[in-house]
């Protein structure tokens, strides 16, 4: 089957030089052996003679989007109900629909329909959050992984704090629930799909349930997703229930959530303290930077600048559905504006992003949570995206750097995904 | 021809019972008699027995959107050179790309696009700038014309303080312009584009060509449009070119620019003092809120509320190509976005935009430029777009108004405009 991932592509390319920097090759050769990149180059090497050209000349071809917090089971009511706060929108919304995932058939459909979404979205991996639900979980990864998308997937853990019909019975049934759901997972030999553990948010988390994720966190390896700074009542609310912990980032790191050097996602971030972003960056924590929602759940703007100059891991998630939109052109959009709107009435210290650094929070940015990801530098694995941009009409002669740069404001207004690649295979 | 625009639309329908709340009907009868909405009914009244039914079940029938400021000749580099502020992206972008309407086949080249994608967009009505140039701008009346969509247009007034390649020679030859302008659009007799006077901003024009736009606002009874308090660069500039002036709106206003209740539209007004507020109220003035444009310009965020609040007329603007999008759904959703925004980071006595107060600025806030339009209530211009959301996937059974609201979020991802009616004809 190696033939199946040794390829190259034949179009206008682009991707990151740098975070900073667009690189790009018109009408060039993007070169995939056994699924990894060989880079990029303006005529087919000799050495490359007789491998398969797939010719997409005048399109655009990029690397894959990475999101990096997305809830799958909030997919159904995207859109809805924005016109409350965190903790409101949680009770009112959110609850009432994840309790539905207990119900096999129900999970079946909504997630077949978030699936296939998330398949003709530019994402080509994704961190998701399921349900507390081992079964609808499963189901979902069963789905995810025949989608051909990577991705990490997580049973969320929840047993305090939480209405009676979406919180687990004790933190050892909960931990029991996750054991199970670790081992259904190896027995199941997924490719595409990876578990990671899931403690929903400190407040619905009690110490037992997470010490116990921290020492299957520890014996397993298995890597770990949460919430963090989200809301300024969110943190209120963790300091009075945590009030040993001088940060709310300290309720994760005292039971080990954090440690593993880059195995971890913090979505949001959004008032991380001093100590809290030392925490965050001494474990390599990836935190997941959700533009679109912190604004519909009013929540605030993360300083997304501040953590890049710290040189910390940070990505974009959509957050559905405290963001409505799966597309990951629009999280690199949205990063930008409220980038610019922090700049402007909040911090003139932090400098608004470009657009070639939301592309490259997009693609290389949150990637990295994979490994090699993001790029097409040689040695990445590849992820792709053909697009085609000719409905996105325009009197001028662009060049490829400006059509992607545009494609990012304008993905929705004219663009479309013609072909998706994860790591060497085609996905659509 | 009566018939013409005299039918019922039977479908899902949708519209503003006020400002702060949706009226909808599930499958019901829009009823339209000589282009005047003749109101919204359950089942198809007697009298109207006979008429022409258009069967759109299981659609939404919404009323269309009036975008109340749009940059035609900025449509060509949507989305691109978002990395600046206003007056650095004038210069850079905007003005070089506004000079190449000066060439006829430019203009038609890229007034074709525009004129074709804004009868694509949600938009039925919008108050568009031109460039300074009589012929282009008279193309782009021709191609609007055509369209069957309800437009002002506007001939760019500035001679002073802009390149010399564009920048009309002295405030005789600019107003000599307008008046051929003027004299021509009176010719033309025009059924869908008016004239709009359209000073481009204080600081690109001399007191005399304001004294002259003025003076023929009040001979001609023409309206007139322009920018105010968008960027705090901008507005310090005003007070140095305008030492006279106590607020940037009186520059506008001594020159009898204001005037005619309600025949006005300035663009942004980001940063109105208590004395200019008094100001745009007191003539009635409609605020073009553009929030997209606001934020990639790094320009602020305008008090929306305070201007609700007081009862002034507020419309939305996409700005385009301040902002990179053509869609009013999505000007609705960013002036949801932004409106969080500034309550949680500027001034929490504002309170956010729900999803239905955006909707009713789409509609009928900015329709109201135009008359009665943006409603589906008796004595309305019957302006519809009837939408298919059914590729907009989910398990839960919604009801209309659920629907109508999650559509203004998800319009450009996976939503579809099926037919668009203006004034009772049919557009689209």
């Amino acid at each position: 089957m190696l033939d199946d991932r040794t390829f190259a592509i034949k179009g206008d390319i682009c991707w990151s030089k740098s975070r900073t920097e667009f690189a790009s090759v018109h009408d060039g050769y993007l070169v995939c052996l056994d699924g990894i990149s060989k880079g990029v180059f303006a005529e087919l090497p000799e050495r490359y003679a007789g491998i398969k050209v797939i010719d997409q000349s005048g399109r655009l071809v990029i690397p894959g989007m990475t999101d990096i917090h997305i809830h799958a089971p909030q997919y159904a009511f995207r859109g809805l109900g924005m016109n409350l706060e965190l903790l409101d929108w949680l009770n009112t919304h959110t609850f009432p629909e994840e309790s539905k995932y207990r119900d096999a058939a129900y999970a079946d459909k909504a997630y077949e329909i978030f699936s296939d979404d998330l398949l003709h979205s530019p994402t080509t991996r994704a961190v998701v959050f399921g349900t507390m639900h081992v079964g609808a979980t499963e189901a979902l990864m069963d789905k995810l992984e025949r989608s051909g998308l990577k991705t990490y997937v997580g049973k969320v853990s929840m047993d305090r704090n939480s209405p009676d019909y979406l919180c687990e019975g004790s933190a050892e049934e909960a931990l029991a629930d996750v054991e199970r759901w670790l081992d259904d997972c190896e027995a199941k030999h997924y490719v595409n799909t990876r578990p990671i553990l899931t403690p929903r948010f400190t407040p619905t988390c009690s110490d037992a349930l997470m010490a116990g994720l921290g020492r299957i966190r520890e014996e397993r390896g298995v890597p770990l997703q949460s919430h963090l700074s989200e809301n300024l009542s969110e943190i209120d609310w963790v300091h009075e229930l945590c009030p040993w912990s001088s940060c709310y980032g300290q309720t994760y790191e005292r039971f080990g959530h954090l440690s593993g050097d880059g195995a971890c996602v913090m979505a949001h971030c959004n008032y991380s303290t001093d100590e809290e972003v030392s925490i965050l960056r001494e474990h390599g924590v990836f935190v997941a930077h959700c533009p679109q929602s912190n604004a519909q759940l009013s929540s605030g703007i993360a300083p997304v600048r501040r953590y890049l100059d710290l040189g910390m891991n940070v990505g974009l998630g959509t957050d559905v559905a405290g963001g409505a939109t799966l597309s990951m052109f629009r999280a690199a959009a949205d990063a930008v504006a409220v980038s610019k709107l922090r700049w402007r009435v909040v911090d003139q210290s932090l400098a608004p992003l470009s657009t070639e650094e939301a592309f490259w929070l997009a693609t290389v940015g949150g990637g990295s949570f994979f490994g090699r990801v993001g790029s097409f530098d040689e040695g990445y694995e590849l992820d792709a995206l053909v697009l085609d941009d000719s409905h996105i009409r325009t009197p001028l002669d662009l060049g490829v750097d400006d059509r992607v740069a545009r494609y990012v404001y304008l993905a929705e207004e004219g663009g479309r995904i013609v072909e998706k690649y994860v790591a060497g295979k085609r996905a659509l």
